[in-house]
């Protein structure tokens, strides 16, 4: 173990004496102590996972210019070898693979040269594998979800806190140029006091659950969740932006929600019209029902709509509206209505208002951020993530947005299980969300 | 009491003996029996309430061609003096007027020269008026909501069926061209089985909520509800079309539902923003959360979402969804996507289907439907009311419909009172719900 880590721990031991009243003066004072300066020129950054998301947010990342990968990590040799071919043409070197079996992500984590990891694996592993590297001082970038169950949103918490570390979850739809410009917005008190909020993630994902016999493999691990989690599986895409607006945790908080599901039909309606009705997955119970439907109440009273619609045939639609007091926004529509500046019940496309509230970061960053993933907002997301490895900055996506965010996931399921009973929040803050600050206009 | 009404009553109480047993052969015999006819050419339809919307209900009634206004009722003379001169104007000669007072309806509804009767009055008086005209053995057609309480749902329920009468709530949103073009692709299996829908009243209802001075008066009577009431206060006109495509209480039927509110601000902010922090009803506390949301799950698995959104700034919008396992609709985009007609991961525009799926309604009356309210769907609803009084059949939109949509107004408060616990749906049908046909196309 290389001095600067013994040296954060030491802070963070010191600091753990006052058990969750740490946050980002932690988290700062952790950062601050290990490097002795306030910016890094580069960061050294691993990856966990190099499959079809791990690799598009490798080659975002690469792009940055302030980024060194020095190890991988996948159970596919094949998959590891390509991901390298893509660092060693960015960067003139090989980083070092790790593929030996599902547990090799451990050596990587322990690497004293890695500044952060990336984890970008199925499901299951994605609060293991953060807390790991939590464990070995290195800052966290997670993909969606989190967590999966409320105990690993709060193990992701206690971690965090115990080992001064930050841990973001890479939810790069709070990095969409028009969310960006709405946060801007609500910011300006556009839309007035919050009310309601809706969402989806409303994505036709038949086609990628089974393979091209219509069975289950390796690359479609997704499938087995289908077969026994019945609620919102996915909720961190349309809920992230949203608790941005709401200042969820930074002020307010989701105290419960009610969850019901309907039937279950289109996988095996799908493998029924693609593969026959003897096909044995025909026929196969799966616990998902087409349609999850979620509602939240905040302490203050705002309410948020989330629909999980994975499983019919339907256009991609993450159907965002933020809704206020003095007017709103539906991301369908494309459009706003604000009380004295659209026309009475007219609705005015959001770009009439890019001029004025375009988000700054994609003012100065947009042009770039284009040419990649999901329309420009990973090249953000990881720009900020970057940004905050560097300085020792605590991300604008931290643990607790994180736990609360996933934990939708276990929650909706408790609710639809007993038939849309509501269900409580935890509050993963202790108490600290009321006196949190709302997350910024970063770099305004 | 005429010899016709004798007659219908025997009938009744004959059939009565085997209760619950009624359904629709009882209502064809009584119809039968008295007129001894299958079609009557002119039909006498009596209108209670001729405020501004049973005044559009009777211009458009009138326009049908086959339709006498003997009487009509309303507290205010001077609404009846107007609407008594459109009357004249249409038939050459002044209907009997009834203003003595919120019981002279009464009157009106025992006078024998008529076959049914119309009610546009305030919402609490629609189960009193509404079952005064079945126990005079009148038809009915009654504006939305046809109850406020399961009480009145089950009084509207038992007096159709004692009388034999009957009773139409007024949904003109069954009626909307696009949304009779949607139920006829959903009979033809164009959006295969039906798994979720979703629909709102989202209209911003704050300029008439007050007067020009910011107080309640008698023209405002609705503003007394959202003083003490808080849920889903107006849930049938979304709900109306989304049932009959789901065959609610024809094949399924709604199970239970789950309800929770925002928080008031809307009405608060109108009179402090329009008459001062001072005016009282700037601080009154008003129950109505600003928006509703309500989840109904179906007895087979359908759910469906529901807003009521009636204080905030926004365009009008009743945000239907009909979404089946081969494609769905949506409103707000005008448009479908059908799995193997559509382009994949493409929107369509409704009109598209107009050709193959125009409603025949819509085919042989729209063009004179058009020059009439609320987009032609009053006319086509008129016609549809006024066809089943001339030909004594049972209309689409029947008292069990009626009941159930109109339930959804006290289960949603119970709902929210218990912070979205579920709430189950009475079956008004007392189980014939199973066997109940489904809305036909009509005129198909």
């Amino acid at each position: 173990m290389r001095p600067s880590q013994t040296t954060r721990r030491a802070v963070v031991k010191t600091l753990g004496a006052a058990p969750l009243l740490l946050g980002s003066a932690a988290f700062a004072a952790a950062g601050e102590r290990k490097e002795g300066t306030t910016r890094k020129d580069r960061v050294h950054v691993g990856v966990i996972g190099v499959g079809a998301r791990g690799t598009s947010l490798l080659e975002t990342m690469l792009a940055l210019g302030n980024v060194t990968v020095p190890a991988l990590a996948d159970i596919h040799a094949g998959r590891l070898e390509a991901a390298a071919a893509l660092v060693d043409k960015a960067s003139g070197s090989k980083p070092a693979l790790y593929d030996d079996g599902p547990e090799a992500f451990r050596e990587l984590v322990a690497r004293p040269d890695l500044d952060a990891v990336i984890i970008a694996t199925p499901w299951e592993w994605h609060t293991p594998m953060a807390v790991a590297a939590m464990k070995s001082g290195k800052f966290v970038g997670v993909e969606v979800p989190a967590a999966l169950t409320i105990d690993e949103c709060w193990e992701l918490v206690r971690t965090s806190e115990a080992t001064g570390v930050w841990c973001m979850m890479l939810e790069n739809v709070c990095y969409f140029r028009e969310m960006m410009q709405v946060l801007n917005m609500v910011r300006a008190g556009q839309f007035g006091e919050l009310l309601n909020c809706a969402g989806g993630y409303n994505h036709d994902a038949r086609a990628s659950t089974f393979d091209s016999a219509g069975n289950f493999d390796a690359s479609h691990w997704y499938t087995w969740h289908t077969l026994k989690r019945d609620g919102n599986l996915y909720p961190t895409h349309p809920v992230g932006p949203i608790a941005q607006c709401l200042n969820i945790d930074r002020g307010d908080r989701f105290e419960y929600l009610v969850s019901i599901s309907s039937k279950a039909r289109g996988l095996n309606k799908w493998v029924r019209d693609h593969h026959g009705a003897e096909h044995p997955n025909a026929t196969r119970k799966f616990a998902l029902g087409d349609v999850n439907t979620t509602i939240i109440r905040s302490a203050s009273g705002a309410t948020v709509t989330l629909t999980y619609d994975v499983q019919s045939p339907r256009p991609y639609d993450l159907a965002i509206r933020i809704q206020g007091t003095e007017g709103l926004y539906e991301m369908p529509r494309d459009a706003v209505h604000l009380e004295g500046r659209s026309a009475p019940d007219q609705w005015q496309p959001l770009g009439d208002y890019r001029g004025e509230f375009e988000h700054p970061l994609w003012r100065t960053l947009g042009a770039k951020a284009g040419e990649f993933g999901h329309s420009g907002s990973d090249y953000i997301m990881l720009h900020r993530f970057v940004e905050c490895v560097a300085t020792r900055s605590i991300p604008e996506q931290d643990v607790y947005d994180a736990a609360t965010w996933s934990s939708i996931l276990p929650l909706s399921e408790r609710s639809v299980a007993m038939r849309g009973a509501p269900v409580e929040f935890s509050d993963f803050t202790g108490g600290r969300w009321r006196s949190r600050a709302p997350v910024p206009i970063i770099g305004g």
